[in-house]
């Protein structure tokens, strides 16, 4: 059977891409109110094509962005139900001059001697989410059914904060909970190496806004007397790292424990520094915390990064102003039992106190979540390994990442559910930046890679099903 | 003569003020490029305000925007001559969504029981130059001639820097050569009180551009690894002044002298504290240079000031980006000896040492201009002085100003002309802001001021016409 459906998925290769350029070419932008109507044309779209296959599938609406979710049957009642999530939902395209494509056009381009998908959303997640439904199409369509029972959940608001995910999640646990969840939303290790992610960490995000005078100043007049919001604004972010790298917030490393040693003794073993880690995007020395290996930074610690700032007089040419305002959106990427809210209130606390008594500041808050643990060894993880390792010809590894997908724990809290993190993004795919790609051969090898692993988790006696459920 | 000239003026109010309206409605932003058409259309406007005159008048075309230059004779040959400086370019209007009014399209509003006029350089400096522009057409209709020889020059590039203005005053130092310049670019003390002023701070500006990675990257993945260029940046705008509010820059104070205890006393006698002078713009703290009173701090003490700044994601909501690029626009108030081109290499060299290896830096080269002080008892300054305090009933005041007008040094060190600096601008002009304004007071008694001063200056026998050439 296996056989037969990687069979097909070679041979409609190009059909597949014809189906992701309709997808790519939605302007799904959550964030942007403009893009409302996209987002629901988007979902109506997916909708449509999991009925061509068979799934019994509607269009969701919420407060926000609407959610999509199909069901299949497997082949016999109690065969293994999985419950497959993806986001249809892109990241804004600005700065819109530095891509080299329409965003919104997908076209196949060569890179480095690769063909590539080029468009917003073509790795992250609309191409990762379509793997897995041609995975589907192909059962479907050589053996007339799927070897597991199905349930698909797409979220339309991944990429600002989800905020409908959780009511939705809490308002169906009976139609979504299944034996197990499989996100295809991660990348490979490198382009000939698969991975499982089985640590993610977790995210804090706050936007702050200092007000000094009440309108923009001639820097002639005022400079030298007058609050500067930008003067401010540098202090307080210069102030965020100490001289090692390390987050000043008092309290920002509660709940943060060592790695395990033969965690890191893998780590190591992968033979990536800094130079090799870096280099894809053209840098080479680690601006990290001292004393922590490159993949220990962006996998075990916490992190402050200010993701962007603005204050001013931004055009061309020069303006002699003191600004009224400045603004800088800060997010913290976080580990272990960090608490996402006592470090906003950290974080809040100390912004306050440098700000001068005659300025004002405010916040905005934004997505927080904690970090996630998944367990190396279970039976899914280990089936899903089988699979990779298989179709790539080479041991798939257990990675952790720096990343945040705060479904998973979502799944665990609410369903009590294991989740299997399977993508196959690549590190240079550009995600969240101008001229996204996504390598034609993760597309098709990533079908492919689906395909094992639903007949693997279909094949393997899955003895523990429910023993995740205490962990 | 002068009460017919006066008493002109006042029945004319209305019609100056059509003709200003009409000056405002060009959009002569000279920074950006977009605005070169309009800024052609206002030098030619303003050739035939001046032909309607008597002036011998014409547009001067340059590799920027156009000089107009014209020439009207005086009662006789051995009269004064001056030169009339005004600049017919603005600043940008942006951010464009704080305007309470279109900025080119002017009205008359009420704001704290003051009518005003309302437009983007209305006070800065198109409502100002046409104080002297009314002043002239007053003598002309009323006797027929003007009190004094006039040669007009007006400026298109104020705002970006005057990049043609010194090749063109070399080129036409015959043609435009006076016994003294007078400038209309300067506010009052307050809303009764005039003033001259008689010092200038010098500028530097530079933009700094910083380069880390070679595209934008996800905050997860590289976040904690990655060299950020927003972080990169905040630290050298933070250090760039100490805990006591001093530019920190190597050799930066070289060439600043201490103010003469007689001029901190007489402006200690003026009774301006943070309070009253930060107070209009809502504010109440100095924050500067700890040591100083708030008026050394704005006329005798050199700054450095951000501009503007800006990197990452801008706009609506949330993006998790680490930034390629960020940049600064910071400029710098120089007084006394200060050399800005010295200034210049410091900073970019402070710049460079905070620049890790792996990113770049590049710089965009602004304005530079050295500080001016001019005499505080000059002939010509004494006759402006009476003159003011005649129309104002209030003696005026002899200032500093924390502002840049280059052209002043360009007087002195091309044509061995002093200036007098008298304007009518208010400190809460929001010249540079958006909601710019200049009070219907300041254009009406403005006009009557420099009637006022050329009569004066005409009456007055000018003994020392040529002492300040070595001075």
């Amino acid at each position: 059977m296996l056989n037969k459906v990687l069979a097909y998925l070679d041979e409609n290769k190009e059909k597949s891409v014809e189906r992701l350029f309709s997808l790519l070419r939605f302007q799904s932008i959550s964030t942007d109110p403009a893009y409302k109507n996209a987002c629901r044309e988007t979902a109506d779209w997916l909708v449509e094509d999991l009925k061509s296959m068979g799934f019994e599938a509607s269009r969701r609406d919420t407060s926000g962005h609407p959610m999509v979710v199909g069901h299949h049957p497997g082949p016999s009642d109690d065969c293994l139900h999985v419950l497959f999530y993806g986001h249809y939902d892109v990241q804004p395209v600005d700065p819109l001059n530095l891509w080299e494509n329409e965003p919104f056009e997908p076209s196949i381009q060569e890179r480095n001697g690769e063909k590539v998908i080029c468009a917003r959303g073509a790795s992250d997640d609309k191409g990762q989410l379509m793997t897995f439904l041609e995975a589907c199409r192909a059962f479907k369509n050589e053996t007339g059914q799927l070897p597991v029972k199905v349930t698909i959940l797409f979220e339309g608001e991944e990429e600002s904060g989800s905020p409908s995910l959780v009511p939705f999640l809490e308002a169906n646990v009976d139609e979504l909970k299944a034996d197990c969840a499989l996100v295809c939303d991660t990348s490979m290790w490198d382009a000939d190496t698969p991975s499982i992610s089985v640590g993610l960490r977790g995210m804090l995000g706050e936007e702050v806004i200092i007000t000094a005078a009440n309108c923009d100043l001639h820097s002639g007049y005022f400079g030298g007397a007058a609050a500067n919001p930008i003067h401010i604004l540098a202090k307080i972010l210069a102030g965020l790292h100490d001289e090692n790298g390390k987050v000043t917030l008092p309290g920002f490393y509660d709940g943060v424990e060592k790695t395990p040693p033969q965690i890191l003794q893998s780590w190591d073993e992968l033979g990536c520094d800094a130079e090799t880690f870096l280099g894809p995007v053209g840098l080479s020395i680690s601006s990290g915390e001292k004393g922590y290996s490159i993949l220990e930074q962006v996998w075990a610690r916490p992190t402050a990064e200010v993701n962007g700032i603005s204050g001013g007089y931004e055009g061309e040419g020069f303006k002699t102003v003191i600004a009224s305002k400045a603004s800088a959106k800060v997010s913290f990427r976080l580990v272990h039992q960090q608490d996402p809210e006592k470090i906003r209130q950290g974080f809040r606390d100390y912004v306050r106190r440098c700000i001068p008594a005659d300025c004002t500041v405010t916040f905005k808050e934004h997505a927080a979540s904690p970090a996630i643990q998944l367990p190396y060894d279970s039976s899914f993880v280990m089936a899903a390994k089988d699979a990779l390792s298989q179709e790539w010809d080479k041991p798939a590894l257990l990675i952790a990442m720096g990343g945040s997908i705060p479904i998973v724990g979502n799944f665990r809290s609410i369903f009590n559910m294991e989740t299997i993190l399977a993508g196959f993004a690549l590190a240079d795919d550009r995600i969240h930046s101008p001229n996204e790609k996504y390598n034609l051969r993760s597309f098709y090898k990533g079908q492919r890679s689906w395909a094992r692993i639903l007949v693997t988790l279909a094949n393997r006696k899955i003895n523990d099903r429910d023993s995740y459920s205490s962990k």
